[in-house]
C-alpha cells in the first residue's frame, strides 16, 4: 500500500474545508478561515493535510469540499489537485451531506474505492505513525462493510470533543483495532472525567474511512431523505447544470453531522461494523491560540524558547518573560516581565489576551458583528 | 504682564531639548526623542512647551538648545520660532553650559531680559495656573539678583528627582514665595521619605528663571573655567565661523547640571538669592509609559475608559480588561481578560510589558545596542 501506484485499493481522501471558525481571530476571518492559514511553519493547515496524505493517495483522487468564500484561496494553495474535485457547498449543511455526496459521486463507477474523511485544520506531529495507522485503516475499510474511525487517546477530560467507547479488541499488531460500542457527543465535565478514568474511551478525531458502497448504503439506510437530492447532484456532476442543481438540491438536505447521521445508528449494531484504530500520532485540532502555543512548544518550532515563549516575529528581546505566544510578523518584539499572554497582530487588528482567555476570542467577533464592523470579521 | 506686547520685562524662554532618553521606546529613538513625540493629544511635548509659553513670551524671544539629530524635526514642529534661535549643541554637556550660553548670548545687549529655562518634555494640566505662577516668577527674576526656581509639591517619596528644601516664606498672595535653604540631588529612599514627611521640601522641576546678568554673574563666580569658551561662542554667533567655534569651544566646557554648577553653591548664601515658587499646576515629567498612562487617565484623554484602560487606536473592543495602556495607531485593538499591561506598536517594533515593568525599557535598548540593531534604537 505504501507504493500507491501499484496499489490495488484506490484511496480517495475527502477533505472537509467548509468551516469558518473564529478561534484564530484576528488572523482568521470569513474569507481566511483557519484551514487556509499558515499557523505553524510554512504551509497552511489544508496544505499540511494534503501533504500528509501524499504517500497514501494519488493527488488526482483527492476531493475537497469547501465554500465559495474560500474557493480561490484553496485552489491557489493546492495546485496539484484536480480543480473539478474542489466543490463549494452552496449552503452549509454540516458533515453528513458532504460525506454522502462524495459516496454518491464515486459509488456508480468505483464502489470499492475507500473514502477517507479528513478535517482540514488539524496537525499531526508523527507523520510516520500517521501513515502506518492510515494504511491499516484503509485495508480494514476496503475489506467488506467496515466503517473505520480514528480515535485519539484522550489526555484530559475535554468537554469540547465527541467520545468513542471501545468494545473488544479485534486485531493485534502495531496498529491495534477495536470494535466500537458507542459514540457520545460532547459530554459534560462529570461524564468526561468518567470516560477518561474508564480507559476505554477515545476522542473522535473526525477521520472516518469506508468504501463508497458502504457509505452510500449507510446513508440510504439511516438518512433516506438525503438520497434523492444527493443522487441528483451526483448525476449533474460534470454537466453545465451542475452548479444550479447543486444549489437547488443541497439545500434540501438535513444539516447534521456524519457522527449523528450514520455512526451513532450504525454503532447500535444496525448494518456496517464500526472499527476504531488509534490516532496515536500526536494529534492536535488547534482549537485555540493556547492549543497552537502548546503545539509550537511540543515541536520546538522556530521562535520558541526554553521559557515557553513562542515569538513569531522578525526578532525578539525577551527579559523576564515566560509562557507567551506572540505573533507579529515583520516586527521586532520586546517582552519585559510578562507571563502567559497571547498577542496577535495583523495588518488591521491587534489582539491582546491571555492563554487562559484565548478561547474567548469568539466574543470579540460577536461584538464586531453586532457593531457591523464587517471588514474585521 | 499678560499682555506681552506692552510688557516692559522681556522674557526669553530657553527650552532645553537635547535629551535622548529611551523611556518611551519603541516610540522614542535617537532621532525621535521624547520631546518631539506626540505622546498625548495632537501636539508634541516641545510644541506643548512652546504653546504654553505663548501668553508669556514673544515667539521671537524663544530659544531652543537641541542636537543635530533632532534639529530638522524641531525646526519643522516649531515654524513660529526664529531658526537662528534653534541651536544644536555639538556635544552633550548637560544643562549648565546650555544655560550659561543663553546668558552670554543675551547679556551684552539685553542684560535685564529674564531667561527662563524649561525642559521640553513635561506636561502641565492646569495651564491657567502655570501662567499665573510664571508671571510671579518672571517679576521676581526681573527684580534684582534673584534666582527663581519652580518647586513641584511632592506626592510620593520619589528617588528619581532632586529636592528643594524651603526656608521662610518671603511673599504672600496667590503665588506664595519661599527662600531656598538647600538643593539635594536624587536622594535615597530613606531620605526621600524624610523629605516628604517634613513638608518643606519640593521636587526640582528643572524650571529656573533669572536675568541674563544674574545668570552670567553666577557662572562667572561658580564656573569660571566655562566663561572663556562660552564668551567665544557668543561672540561668534551670527558669523560664518559660528558652527566651527561652537564645535571647538563647547567641548571644553565641563559637563555638569545647572543645579550643581550654580544653584547648589548659590544656596549656600554666596551671591544671588534663590527663591522658590510652587509649580502647583499638575505637573508631570512623563518618566515612563506608566506615568503617561496615569496622565492620560487624569486628563480623561480620548481612548481612556472607566476601567482605567487607555487605548490609542482606530477602535477598541474591551472585555474584562483593566488598567492597560495600549498604543497601536491604525489598528482595531481587542483586549480580553488582561490587566495593567503596556503594549506599544510602531512600524517596526512591538513592546509588550506591564505598567510595573515599563521603567525597564532601557534594558531593551541596551540589548539592542549591544546587538548593533541600530535601526531600532
Amino acid at each position: 500500500l505504501t507504493d500507491k501506484s501499484s496499489n490495488s485499493i484506490v484511496f480517495a481522501p475527502v477533505i472537509l474545508a467548509g468551516g469558518s471558525g473564529t478561534r484564530f481571530w484576528p488572523r482568521s476571518r470569513r474569507s481566511r478561515a483557519k484551514q487556509v492559514l499558515v499557523l505553524d511553519g510554512e504551509r497552511s493547515m489544508i496544505q499540511q493535510t494534503v501533504d500528509r496524505l501524499k504517500t497514501l493517495a494519488n493527488p488526482a483522487d483527492v476531493w475537497v469540499l469547501t465554500n465559495e468564500l474560500l474557493r480561490d484561496t484553496i485552489t491557489g494553495q493546492l495546485p496539484e489537485l484536480n480543480v473539478c474535485h474542489i466543490l463549494c457547498e452552496p449552503v452549509a449543511r454540516n458533515t453528513a451531506p458532504a460525506c454522502a455526496l462524495a459516496a454518491f459521486l464515486l459509488e456508480p463507477t468505483q464502489p470499492d474505492t475507500v473514502i477517507g474523511i479528513f478535517p482540514s485544520d488539524h496537525v499531526v506531529q508523527n507523520e510516520g505513525r500517521f501513515t502506518e495507522v492510515l494504511q491499516t485503516a484503509i485495508k480494514l475499510a476496503a475489506a467488506g462493510e467496515n466503517i473505520v474511525v480514528l480515535g485519539v487517546p484522550p489526555t484530559r477530560a475535554e468537554t469540547g470533543y465527541g467520545y468513542i467507547e471501545l468494545d473488544e479488541q479485534v486485531q493485534d499488531g502495531s496498529v491495534p483495532v477495536h470494535s466500537v460500542k458507542r459514540f457520545t457527543e460532547k459530554p459534560d465535565r462529570e461524564q468526561a472525567e468518567k470516560f477518561l478514568a474508564a480507559g476505554n474511551y477515545e476522542w473522535n478525531s473526525g477521520v472516518f474511512l469506508w468504501s463508497a458502497r458502504t457509505l452510500a448504503s449507510a446513508i440510504r439506510k439511516h438518512m433516506p431523505e438525503m438520497v434523492a437530492p444527493l443522487e441528483a447532484i451526483a448525476k449533474a456532476y460534470g454537466t453545465p447544470e451542475f452548479e444550479s442543481v447543486f444549489a437547488a438540491e443541497y439545500a434540501k438536505c438535513q444539516s447534521i453531522s456524519v457522527d449523528y447521521a450514520v455512526l451513532e445508528p450504525a454503532s447500535h449494531g444496525d448494518g456496517a461494523k464500526i472499527l476504531c484504530v488509534p490516532a496515536d500520532f500526536a494529534w492536535n485540532d488547534l482549537g485555540s491560540w493556547a492549543a497552537l502555543h502548546e503545539h509550537e512548544l511540543a515541536v520546538k518550532a522556530a521562535g520558541s524558547d526554553e521559557r515557553q515563549n513562542v515569538v513569531e516575529a522578525l526578532g525578539a528581546t525577551v527579559i523576564d518573560a515566560q509562557g507567551n505566544y506572540i505573533y507579529a510578523p515583520g516586527k521586532m518584539v520586546a517582552l519585559v516581565g510578562v507571563q502567559n499572554l497571547v498577542v496577535v497582530e495583523t495588518e488591521d487588528a491587534l489582539l491582546i489576551t491571555t492563554l487562559e482567555n484565548s478561547q474567548r476570542v469568539g466574543e470579540i467577533v460577536k461584538r464586531l458583528t453586532a457593531e457591523k464592523k464587517t471588514d474585521l470579521i
